[in-house]
């Protein structure tokens, strides 16, 4: 059987431990080739470079691992992947592991989950994995050893089209978790606090910073309730933005 | 009756035709605050800036219409407006008019539609226009006449809690136009072809280039196909990015 070819990305760029320990979990299942932002790329979200070219440069090279940095974003550097630098079409892309927490509606600002989302649309079986701690030094002990187990069953199983996955893991000593939880995106929204300051040139400017505020902190169906409670939450994800509930009202409205 | 306050954003920046041309027919809705970047950040998705301190400048200011610029993406214009810049919460949000479109999946890359998904997000009814028209100076007349005929529908009506409107224009004569119709997001993808070029000092860079494929073209409920037919699409959308119905089949995997 051929090996698979298995492409890794993340937000927090090529240098990023996160990235390393991902590397090292999915290593024993293909050949792997890594496309990275050469620079962190947090909060990136689905954005595209469109206004400037972007470039590609190739980090190293041994036997089943190839890196290579990308100027642009996370999602830049799969499209570059899929278009410029792989010569087949990956099996899986996984992206991650992020340093700090993507669940919730931070799905939709991760730079991590835009690469995974765009490979869902190219239809590849994508998942990303973010661990609940911001520290460039974070464990990722833990983190690694359910990536295995979910990387596994991806594999095994493949994914149904058009889905990927939003896995998170909590920050909790190893012993403790209580394992796996698949579950749905609680609702909630980040509630911003600019930190305004002076420059030394006497100009304001503004720091972003906030606090998530969950809508629905008792629903023990939702990733941020399985990560408060001790588990590796699992996401299935898709993108289709249409409300379909709301069709019906909007086509009641009078645009005459 | 208080008068109502208006946010505007955009992702072409605050010298775009399109912004200017929104402008004009928000205006006699209510009182207007213009909040968008200071510089052109098309596909910017949900971006925000984390890594860099964002700034924001009043441009103008007269009756019924202040405007700023901000350094960041169109979600940071919404964030620092809703957190900084608004002595209270804004009525409603309007985000465009997008020189181009931003129909089927491009709504996860635009950044029109990031500024309206975060007002969204915020509780706060949200609308995006798109003109299907790359040109700087294209022709608004249709669009604007539509997006005013719209805008009226939201101010009316509201919109069901957590959900936006996502409108595109088509580019033909104002008396072909059939209508609005509402309809649901094409499925399809973006198939990228770098363009690969050589700099001045011998290196590779890459332009983003590429064409979209409809993969139902012939599915009349889609916006696609609305657009084709010389119709204003009109799209609710919502963002939950649970795969409700992949649930179970991911809760059978086995994860021992």
């Amino acid at each position: 059987m051929d090996r698979k070819l298995i492409l890794i990305s993340n937000d927090d760029g090529i240098h990023a431990k996160g990235l390393e320990k991902l590397i090292e979990v999915v290593m024993p299942f293909g050949d792997v080739v890594v496309v990275a932002p050469g620079k962190g790329e947090s909060g990136m979200s689905h954005a595209i470079t469109m206004k400037h070219p972007v470039r590609i440069r190739k980090i190293s090279e041994e036997p089943g691992l190839t890196k290579y940095s990308c100027s642009g974003t996370p999602v830049d550097s799969v499209k570059l992947a899929l278009n410029k630098i792989l010569t087949r079409k990956p099996d899986f892309i996984f992206s991650g592991i992020n340093h700090g927490s993507n669940s919730s509606i931070s799905v939709i600002y991760s730079g991590t989950l835009g690469a995974v989302t765009e490979g869902c649309f190219n239809g590849i079986p994508s998942a990303g994995f973010s661990l609940l701690d911001h520290d460039p030094d974070a464990d990722f002990t833990l983190a690694c050893k359910y990536s295995s187990k979910i990387i596994n069953n991806v594999i095994k199983h493949s994914l149904p089209d058009g889905t990927c996955l939003n896995v998170n893991f909590p920050v909790i000593p190893a012993d403790e978790i209580r394992g796996i939880k698949v579950c749905r995106q609680a609702t909630g929204v980040w509630k911003e606090e600019y930190d305004k300051r002076i420059d030394p040139y006497g100009s304001d400017y503004y720091w972003l910073t906030g606090d998530f505020n969950n809508f629905e902190p008792d629903a023990e169906d939702t990733d941020e309730w399985a990560l408060k409670n001790k588990y590796v939450s699992v996401v299935p994800i898709k993108v289709d933005f249409t409300s379909f509930e709301a069709l019906d009202i909007i086509r009641k409205w009078d645009f005459s």
